[in-house]
C-alpha cells in the first residue's frame, strides 16, 4: 500500500500492526464496562496519543429511546473457600465477574453459590464473558473445570462494586478537514479483557487518527470511543442535527484476528463507502468476505436505524460469534498479531484513501479521443493507456472514479493517476453532483 | 402448517387430502363439457359444500371477442359390430367420445370409420381426451389396443348428442371479507373423467371455500368453477369494470400427482401473490419450482391478456403436458392422492396467509433501537430476536413484511408474529400505500 | 438465413464469401496507409461495386482535438548488402517498412542499421506490421531469422517516401431508406497487405452495400471506408450536427478467420443494435462471443466516446491481439475464408434484418385472447402458435419485437413472422414510442 502520491506511507506495514498491538497490550489489563472509572482510564491511555475530548452524560439521562444508566464501578471480588482461599479471584482477570454486578457480602453453600456460576461445558479452561446491564443481578464466570473442582463448602462472596448515579463517558475527536463533510470512526471501548473484541478496533481507531491527523484531509473524520450501544444512542441522541454531515463511516471491530477482512455492508448497501470497501478488498487479491446489512451485529444497528440511515458499514476480521474464542477468555493477546492489525490498517486506510480520492470529472475534449500525444501522454498500449481511456470515456459528469474503477476493472489507484495526470493536462475538470450537467439517468 | 395464530387448523393435514380425494371421487364418472347438464350436475354437487351461485349465459352471447356457443349435451355413444358388440361404449367411458361431437347415426366400413378414430400408439392401453369445440365433427377415441383389434367389418355408429342453442354455465362464490378488495381462486371445470386435470382442482377450490368462509378475512375471495377458456372470457366480460377490485388470484389445476409443486407467475411477475407463493415454496425445505409467466396454459392467457393484466399466478403440481398421463384416461382416481392434495391445499392456504397478513409498518422509535428490555420484549440472541430487529430497522413504510421475509430469509410466520409482538407494545403503526411518508424511491 | 419474406436471398450463403473473399485478393497488394494513394486506389476498386463519394480533407485541418497530417506516399525502399543484393525490399513485402517512414538514403554498419529494425522474435518467419503515424522516423520490418542472418556489412538504406501536404482521403456511401434515421457501417481502411484486419471488413462492407443498395430499405444506410482513427475523427469532425441521425451502427473488423462471432457492445450497451446482435448470435445455436463496451479497440472509441456516445457496436470474429496473427504477415490471404466470410456477413444481414423489422404493436383485441380460430390463425399448439401468443400478449404498445423474442426465447424470424400474420388479420397497429399510450414504466 502506499499514499496518494505513490510513496510508501511511513505509518504502513508491519510497524503499525506492532505498535496497535502494543496500544492493545496496554489497555489490556483494565477492567472496562460501559460505565465507570475503566473506561476514563482507557480514554486517559489513548489521550496520551491524540487529544481525545471525554464527554460525561449523568445517569438518568434521556437518550432516544433510552435512559443512560447509574454508573458501575468495582474494586474487588471473589469468592473465598472455607479455608479463606480465593477459589475465584477477580484480580486474576476481570472477566471473572459478571459484568455490572451489584454488590454482595454473603457466604453460600456450594449448591446456592452454583446458581450465580456461568462456565462453558465446550471449552472447559475458558472464562466465559457476561454482562447484566440492564437487569440487576450479580454472578461470577470461571471455567468449567474450576467450577468442577468446587467442593461442598461454606464460601464467602464478594463484590466489591458501587452501582450509583454518575455518568456514561465517551470519547471524541474531530480531524477538521478542507470540508464540514464527515467521515465517522467508531469502536466500542466498553469490554474489560478481550484482545479482538474490541481492544483491537479501539487501538487501530486511535493509531489511524494519529495517522490522518498528520495528513492532508478533504473530509473531516469523526472518531467515536464508546461504550456498544448506549454508547452509540447517546452520541446520535445529542448530534441528531448534525448525523447529515456524516457521509460515509466505518464500525470498527475484531480486526486482529487470523481470519480474512470481512466488510459489512450499510443499510442502504451501495454508498461510496460500500463501493470503496469492495473496491479494495477485490484489489488486494487475497479472500475476503461481503455481508449484506442486517440489524444484528455492533453499533450499525444504531447508526443504521431506519430513522438514521448512515452510510456507515462496519469492518472486521472473523465476525463476532463465528470464532469460538470470542467472548471467552481465549480472545486475549495471543488471539491478536502484528500481521493481522497491520492489515487491517493497510485495507482501512486504503478505503479511506478511495474515499478521499473519489471525483467526478468531465471530459473537457468529449468528442472522439483527445490526441494524447500531443500531450506528451501517449504510451504504449498497457494498463496505463487503458486507464487513462476509461477515464477519458466515463468522465461525462456521471460518472465519479469509483464507478469509473468498478466498470473498467482497474484498480483504484491507477484510476485515479490516470485521472490526476489528465487533470494536469487540462483533459478534465471537476464537478460536483450539483454543477452536473449532463443526462445521468 | 398452522393458522394465522398459530394453532393447527381443523381443516389441515392428511385429513383435507382425504376429503378433496373424496370429492374428485363423487365428481369423476360425470361427463362434463364446456356446457351442457354434465358441468350443472357439478356445480350442483359442490353447492352441497359452497353456496355457489350458478350463472347461465345463452348461447350467441358476444363475449369479449368470442360467442358463447352452442349448449351441448350428450345421453349415448357407441360403435357396434355387425354382430351386435358394442366394442367402443361411451357408458364405459366418457373419454371415448370425441367432446362436442355432433350427432351421428350410421354404418361403416372398418377403413371409414378409422377416420373418426383417436388414439395413442405410444400408450396402447389409454384412451385419449380429445374436444372439438369449435369445428362440428365427431370422432371416437379409444386405445391403441382395441383400435388394432377392430376386424374388417360394418360397424354400426351411434352419437346420440345435441348441440343446439342454450346456455354457457359457470358457477361462481363470493366470500365477502372486511375489504372490497377481492382475491380470485379460478379452477376450469369443464374435463369429463379426468381426476388431476382438473377434479383436483375444482374439488381443491371447494373445500378452500368452505374453509374460508368459517374464517375471519381481509380479503373477499372470489371463487370461479368456469369452463376453461370460453368461461374465464365469458366471466371477464360480464365483470370488465370490477377486475379493478382483484389484487390476487390463484389458478388452481393439476394438484393431486406425485409432482413438486410448480408456481407460474403472473405477466408482472412480481406481484403480491407472486412474492407470497416464492416465500412459501422456499419456506416448506422441499423441492418446488417457480415459471416465469408465459401466454399458454390455462386461464391465466385470459386474467393475464394485455387488456387485464391481472395479478393472478397458476399453481399446479407437474405442469400439463409434462405428464404422459396428462389429457389421457389414466388421468384417473389412481393418479392423485390424498397426501399430494393435502400438501397442495396447505400450501395454498399458506400462500394466502401471507397475503393476508401482508402489511406495511412504521416503526414509532425509528432512531437507534427500542430499548426492548423495557418492553418486556428482550430476549437471549436467536432467530426471535432477529425477527424483531429486522421487523423494526425494515420498518420505515417502505417495506411491507413480505419484503422483509425476503430480504431477511426469515419465514414469513415468524416476521409476522414479530410484527404483532411490536404492534401491540406500540413500536408500529401500521401504513398504507397511499399515506406512505418516507422516501421509499 | 433468409431474407424477410422467407425466401434465401440471391446473395447468401458461400457464394457472399467467395465474392467478398475475391474482393480481398483484389486489395491485399496495395499499400495503404491513413493517407495517401494506396487508400485512394483502395476507394477506386470498390467503386467498382458501389457509388462511393470520395472525400479529401486538407492536411493541417483541425479535426476535433486532431490536425489532419501530412499526405505519406511510398515508392520504393530496400536495404542492399555490400554485394548490392536487396536483403529487405519493399517490393517483396510492403509490410518492410515502418509505416509513414520518414524518407532515407543513406549507409549505415550493421550495428547502426539494427537501431531501426523491428522482428518478432517469438515468431521467427513472419514481419511485423508497425506505424509511425505522428512521430518522424524511419525503419523496417522483417522477419527474425532474416535479421540474424544480416552480417557485418555496409548497407545502403533507401526509403523513397514523401511527406507532405496533402489531404486525408476517405470514402461514404449513403444508401436513402424510406427514413432519415441512419444506420452507420464503418471500416477501417489503412491497413497494407493484412487480409483480415481489416480487408476483410472493407470488403464485406463493400459487398453488404452492394446487396443492400438492391433491396427496399426502412432505414438509410450511411458506409464509411475510413483511415483508423483520424478517419473517423475527421468525419465526426464534418458531420457533428447530423450524427443524432444514427439509430444503430456497426464497425466491421477481422470477419475472415476461423474465430468465432464476437459482438462488442455499444458505451450504452443496451441499444437497439446490442441487442439485435445478442439475438441473432444466440439464435446461430454456434458459439459466440458478447463483450461489454471497453474504450479501447477500433473506432467504436471514436463513435462511442462520451460527447457522442452513439449507439454502434463492433462485430469481428476473433478480437485483435487475441490471435498471434495479428499485425503480421501472417494475417494472409491464407488467414481468410470464404465460409467464415460467408457466415460473417450472414450473421450481420440478420442483425440489419432484426433493426429493419423491428416495430411496437398494441393488441387491438387485448382483453382476453382473440379469438384465433374465427380468423383461420388457429394452429395446433407448437411454436408457431406460441409466437403468436406472446406476440398478442405483449403487444400492450411498451414491448417491441426484439424484446418478444428475448422474452420468449423465440427467434426473431418466427416472432416477426408472427407479428405479421396478426397484423395481416387485422389484430395489431403499429405504434411508436411517442404514439405510446400505455403506462410503460
Amino acid at each position: 500500500m502506499t499514499s496518494q502520491d505513490g510513496t510508501p506511507r511511513a505509518d504502513e506495514g508491519l510497524d503499525a500492526g506492532r505498535r496497535i498491538l502494543g496500544l492493545i497490550g496496554e489497555l489490556y489489563p483494565i477492567c472496562r464496562s460501559i460505565t465507570g472509572d475503566g473506561f476514563r482510564e482507557t480514554l486517559r491511555a489513548l489521550q496520551k496519543l491524540v487529544p481525545i475530548q471525554v464527554h460525561e452524560v449523568p445517569s438518568g439521562t434521556r437518550v432516544l429511546d433510552w435512559t443512560v444508566p447509574r454508573e458501575w464501578n468495582i474494586r474487588d471480588a471473589y469468592v473465598k473457600n472455607s479455608r479463606g482461599e480465593r477459589v475465584i479471584d477477580f484480580r486474576r482477570s476481570n472477566l471473572h465477574v459478571l459484568n455490572y454486578s451489584v454488590p454482595v457480602r454473603t457466604v453460600l453453600s456450594r449448591a446456592e453459590l452454583d446458581t450465580h456460576l456461568f462456565s462453558l461445558p465446550e471449552h472447559p479452561d475458558w472464562i466465559p464473558y457476561r454482562t447484566s446491564y440492564y437487569r440487576e443481578t450479580w454472578g461470577f464466570c470461571l471455567s468449567q473445570r474450576d467450577r468442577m473442582a468446587l467442593a461442598e463448602d461454606d464460601y464467602e462472596v464478594v463484590i466489591d462494586s458501587t452501582l450509583a448515579p454518575g455518568s456514561l463517558t465517551y470519547g471524541e475527536l474531530l480531524l477538521k478537514g478542507e470540508r464540514d463533510d464527515e467521515i465517522l470512526i467508531s469502536a466500542h471501548a466498553c469490554h474489560p479483557s478481550l484482545a479482538n473484541d474490541n481492544l483491537s478496533g479501539v487501538a487501530l481507531a486511535a493509531t489511524l487518527a494519529q495517522a490522518l491527523g498528520a495528513a492532508a484531509r478533504r473530509y473531516s473524520y469523526r472518531f467515536l470511543f464508546i461504550p456498544g450501544t448506549i454508547g452509540a444512542i447517546t452520541w446520535l441522541s445529542r448530534n441528531e442535527t448534525q448525523v447529515g454531515r456524516i457521509k460515509a463511516g466505518l464500525v470498527l471491530t475484531g480486526l486482529g484476528d487470523r481470519g480474512d477482512l470481512t466488510y459489512k455492508k450499510s443499510r442502504r448497501g451501495n454508498t461510496a463507502v460500500d463501493r470503496a470497501a469492495a473496491l479494495v478488498l477485490r484489489a488486494a487479491g487475497r479472500p475476503y468476505r461481503l455481508m449484506d446489512f442486517s440489524p444484528y451485529g455492533y453499533d450499525e444497528r444504531q447508526y443504521c436505524s431506519p430513522g438514521f440511515n448512515l452510510p456507515i458499514g462496519r469492518i472486521s476480521r472473523t465476525p463476532h460469534g463465528e470464532y469460538p474464542e470470542y467472548h471467552t477468555s481465549a480472545d486475549n493477546l495471543d488471539f491478536v498479531h502484528a500481521e493481522d492489525l497491520a492489515d487491517s490498517f493497510a485495507k482501512i486506510r486504503a478505503i479511506l484513501d478511495v474515499l478521499e480520492a473519489d471525483r467526478t470529472y468531465v471530459n473537457q475534449s468529449p468528442k472522439g479521443e483527445p490526441q494524447l500525444g500531443k500531450r506528451g501522454l501517449y504510451s504504449a498500449p498497457g494498463p496505463q493507456e487503458m486507464a487513462l481511456l476509461w477515464v477519458l470515456n466515463l468522465s461525462d459528469g456521471c460518472h465519479g472514479l469509483i464507478e469509473i474503477a468498478e466498470r473498467s476493472g482497474i484498480s483504484f489507484p491507477a484510476v485515479r493517476e490516470a485521472a490526476e495526470t489528465l487533470r494536469a493536462a487540462g483533459l478534465l475538470v471537476e464537478t460536483t453532483a450539483i454543477e452536473r450537467k449532463g443526462d445521468c439517468s
